[in-house]
């Protein structure tokens, strides 16, 4: 029996989605639910054991020798648990030991959505070769996950690299995780939004109010849609440059809907990291755009799996 | 013959000193050098090779396998070189390779002085047991150094762990590194003393306005003299936060000269960091004074040295 493929799951507040990938990162079978986001935590997991029993009634399932999970977090690896803040019924819920109930002897690995986008792109997207890398997701929320030596550093309980939560303003706007001046809370989609309205933008005929229609009006030349953006561009290039400080890094990937937003984002984030990363050790600092798609959350769960199946002592990519 | 001890040199703006260091972290000769900093780097270079001559000179010498070097930084391990700020007539001296030329065929492993020190504390300190710690210096700047899952993160140049020079505060003071808000831009002890004499705070009869004056005036409840550590402490606190949210440290160590302060930056630096530190995977982490003396960067670019040797691909303690 050939054991050549990953199962991957990929836990988040809109979809379940589930795959059998293999050792060159391709999806050969995939399985989605949407997630009952508002119901009780055992609605939930019906909603990935479905997912789960369509991967296992494929032909490929037997092939597979180990389970990656991607979720939504705060996830703790260290217990297998998840508290993801969008799915309200799951906290502290002992998600591991409920999918080996389903997939048997099948070596697990989980770790937060942040550390499996960053393990996709180190393994094919725009982190390949890189042995010290942060990646990072800017859309609703601000996510990320760093490479270090080569390997995937998840962290103890699954969730380093989380730059959206890090202060770059100390006395700023109070965040909803309880600190104040979050990178998310000055460079999130809905805080370039918010910021764009308050200074007094207004959308088009459509009504779009969201960060993609600030970032049209912005291409097209509205001062205040422009400067939303080059606010939020500082705030990640003072979180890009406190990491890259902190852990020597030498690329950091932007992606996620926010990421999307081309030169109206990069151009002002390339300036500012300049003004932020000054010691010598990361003047060299380079930000690039992701290049993984929709799929990067099961292909980089994969990843991790596979990773820790080479090494046990360390997830690594 | 025995080789069971490491040679440490620890390079700073003020001494150089050496030492041969055995595998318990035990100082069996020592030698040291005033830094002539203000002279020309052949002159820096001749007081090392005095203190390595004078080391040479013991008969221990022949037992020692491995040369560590903790140095004033920025330092560039990959390329053997540093760049002392406080020693101009050192700019990218190569100093790795002008100690080979010294010590022979010795292994030499070089490392930030920050690092150096939090390889002391992780060895033989405060971080003694962590898997996952921040060590930090503050004093007349701020450095640092970092463990991750058991060992030693120089990161490739051995800069890793610099929080002194994160931005905390982006549209912050002016720092001198170039950027703006830096931690040690507010917390270093010239800027508590800076910032109490700015806000009215008078030095006694002495006339010492150090920051150890400002602890003592603190200490008797002196206002402006508490308010200057409080703005510090809260600095720190948002730097240990963003350093524990994006690698899962569970424990700061803080030394230096303004680490000595007591109560007066402990107090308020702990409420601070439960205001930043707020993400579930951060909560636990706990800040704690520094345990070694003067001679951390002697034992901790000893502890360097030692790791390479046992694992030469990681520096590790």
């Amino acid at each position: 029996m050939q054991t050549d493929l990953v199962a991957a799951l990929d836990i988040g507040g809109t979809k379940i989605a589930g795959a059998l990938v293999d050792g060159h990162g391709r999806i050969l079978a995939r399985a989605q639910r949407p997630t009952p986001a508002q119901e009780d935590g055992e609605s939930v997991m019906r909603a990935v054991e479905e997912v789960l029993g369509e991967l296992a009634a494929s032909p490929l399932w037997t092939r597979a020798c180990a389970l990656g999970i991607g979720s939504a977090g705060p996830v703790d690896a260290s217990a297998g648990t998840v508290s993801p803040v969008n799915v309200p019924g799951w906290r502290d819920f002992p998600l591991v030991e409920r999918v080996r109930a389903v997939t048997g002897d099948l070596p697990v690995e989980l770790i937060g959505d942040g550390v499996a986008i960053t393990a996709a792109e180190h393994w094919q997207g725009a982190a390949r070769g890189h042995d010290n890398a942060l990646c990072m997701v800017v859309s609703t929320g601000v996510g990320g996950g760093l490479v270090l030596d080569g390997r995937l550093h998840p962290g103890p309980t699954g969730n380093a690299g989380h730059i959206g939560h890090i202060s770059v303003d100390l006395d700023g706007d109070p965040c909803p995780c309880g600190a104040r001046g979050c990178v998310e809370r000055i460079a999130s989609g809905p805080n370039i939004a918010r910021r764009a309205l308050d200074g007094g933008w207004r959308p088009g005929p459509d009504g779009d109010a969201s960060a993609a229609a600030v970032a049209a009006a912005a291409r097209a030349g509205d001062p205040v849609a422009v400067a939303s953006f080059e606010r939020a561009a500082r705030a990640l290039a003072a979180g890009i440059a406190a990491t890259a400080t902190l852990v020597e890094i030498d690329i950091a990937v932007v992606g996620g809907g926010v990421g999307k937003a081309g030169d109206v984002l990069f151009a002002p984030l390339r300036r500012a990291l300049a003004e932020y990363a000054t010691l010598s050790f990361v003047r060299g600092l380079t930000v690039v755009p992701a290049r993984m798609g929709t799929d990067a959350g099961l292909v980089g769960a994969a990843a991790a799996a596979l990773a820790r199946r080479a090494d046990p002592t360390a997830a690594g990519v």
